[in-house]
């Protein structure tokens, strides 16, 4: 992929007046997780509008009322701290209400594939994750190593740098060679941008290279950085991606407001790192990452 | 690597009636980069105590009036928006000022390499950084890369969610096949316990384990954590592994009082990533690691 197709595509993305129209920047989503957790009514508002899939994590107990919910959740639990008992708590919680996947770290893939086994719960993992600066070979590697052990799903992190550097052939070979491993093994390949680091342009040029690369999703952040998406971002990523490409929004749900404007802006999924209390309003129970 | 003499050993320390004298926990320091930058004074004690390395970051300019540090700084920019440009002005400045390395993530390990050739100047990075959770198998696959590629000390971060759930002899081969791979390259290699996410047995079990896979030095932090070292860590990692393996404490001097506690604790090496105003007093171009 050559720099100038770049800079000609993204030009052209910015003159359009249109796009105008989506820079509805709000303010970064910190704290995000309560928000969601807060706000049961806008989960519904987002899944009513179209989102595929939500994240949330350990925690969800009997009290899950709204069971249509349970396919579109994300079971996730990224912190390193995680044990595998809480890892096998999460695999139990995810089999139980029929969770579409459980996201946890490479190394508790295997236990997570043993428990999964003959259940329609998937196994999502993360590659680079969460800085993205480690070599592309490395993360190729990973992600090789993964799919072999039962992962299904890979969320990768960018190289930041390299993409703030314009160094746009390598940002696109480093998503291909993990997006190549995915297609491999019919494996979804989602691409993590990390929106809270980037410029509006670098945004786009991100969106542009992962939908070249043949990713499967853009996603917006890692919750390991400084923050989460802002509709404004949602609104950009689809923009650029067109419909080919999902986009998740990893947070940034701060009202209903917020999550009207996110599905109006595009966002095929909505990431949140929180127990699905969301589902039932109570929030005692939820977790960061 | 048996638990059942892992446990024996433990016992025995936390038995030992001396141990208690070490455990002067204090708070944990967070925002040590600009209590190191605000306490020139501390940074003289610590060297004068017998700190062979300090880690500092970009900005160091020809204002570095104490040159006999020089070759105990340890150049450091691990944040994932770093920019070649960046990274190269890090060298630039490794190299002026004969710092002792630069220490930056893989994908910049063949930069570092070609721009510190034929110098003095070491090139350090980090493996499994900053969760440790990725596998075994690709910790050791990214660290024989970067050593391949030029990195000569390499610091990795031990899979903290499996020493939390007594999985030993998991935690052992996870760092002695990074330990492997340094030796055969002649490469120093350092294992990050993160501290700020352990107890205060784990912490001994870490420095245990990390002793008995041959590592080089025991090192508290990541620096993306919670926060980083107390003097009571040091005191307790210091006696845990004895006079053989070099303990490094990133971050924790909060103060002349903490410098000097730390160094009769036992830190060989201080790691804090700011600017190298320490030695000036000039914090102005101070940033985070």
């Amino acid at each position: 992929m050559s720099n100038p197709v770049i800079d000609k595509i993204v030009n052209q993305v910015f003159t359009e007046k249109a796009l105008h129209e989506f820079y509805c920047v709000g303010e970064t989503c910190s704290g995000w997780e309560r928000n969601i957790v807060d706000q049961p009514i806008a989960i519904k508002k987002i899944v009513s509008n179209g989102a595929a899939r939500i994240s949330a994590g350990k925690g969800i107990g009997p009290e899950l009322k709204d069971i249509s919910l349970a396919r579109m959740i994300d079971h996730t639990m990224l912190k390193p701290e995680a044990t595998p008992d809480e890892i096998t708590t999460l695999c139990e919680e995810a089999k139980t209400y029929n969770f579409a996947s459980v996201c946890i770290n490479p190394s508790y893939v295997p236990l997570c594939s043993k428990l999964l086994s003959g259940t329609d719960v998937k196994v999502c993992t993360v590659i680079g994750f969460p800085l993205g600066a480690t070599t592309t070979a490395t993360k190729r590697a990973e992600a090789e190593e993964v799919l072999d052990k039962g992962a299904e799903e890979i969320d990768m992190v960018i190289n930041i740098g390299k993409l703030k550097a314009g160094d746009y052939d390598y940002v696109f070979n480093d998503i291909n060679q993990v997006v190549l491993a995915a297609k491999r093994k019919n494996a979804v390949a989602k691409v993590i941008i990390e929106t809270a680091l980037l410029t509006d342009e670098e945004k786009v040029k991100a969106c542009l290279i992962s939908k070249e690369a043949k990713a499967d999703f853009v996603k917006t952040s890692t919750g390991f950085s400084k923050g989460g998406a802002t509709s404004g971002d949602i609104a950009l990523m689809r923009y650029v991606v067109g419909s080919s490409v999902g986009v998740k929004a990893s947070g940034g749900v701060r009202t209903i407001e917020d999550a009207e404007e996110m599905i109006k802006s595009g966002a095929d999924r909505i990431g949140a790192s929180a127990s699905v209390k969301i589902v039932t309003g109570d929030s005692s129970k939820a977790e960061g990452y």
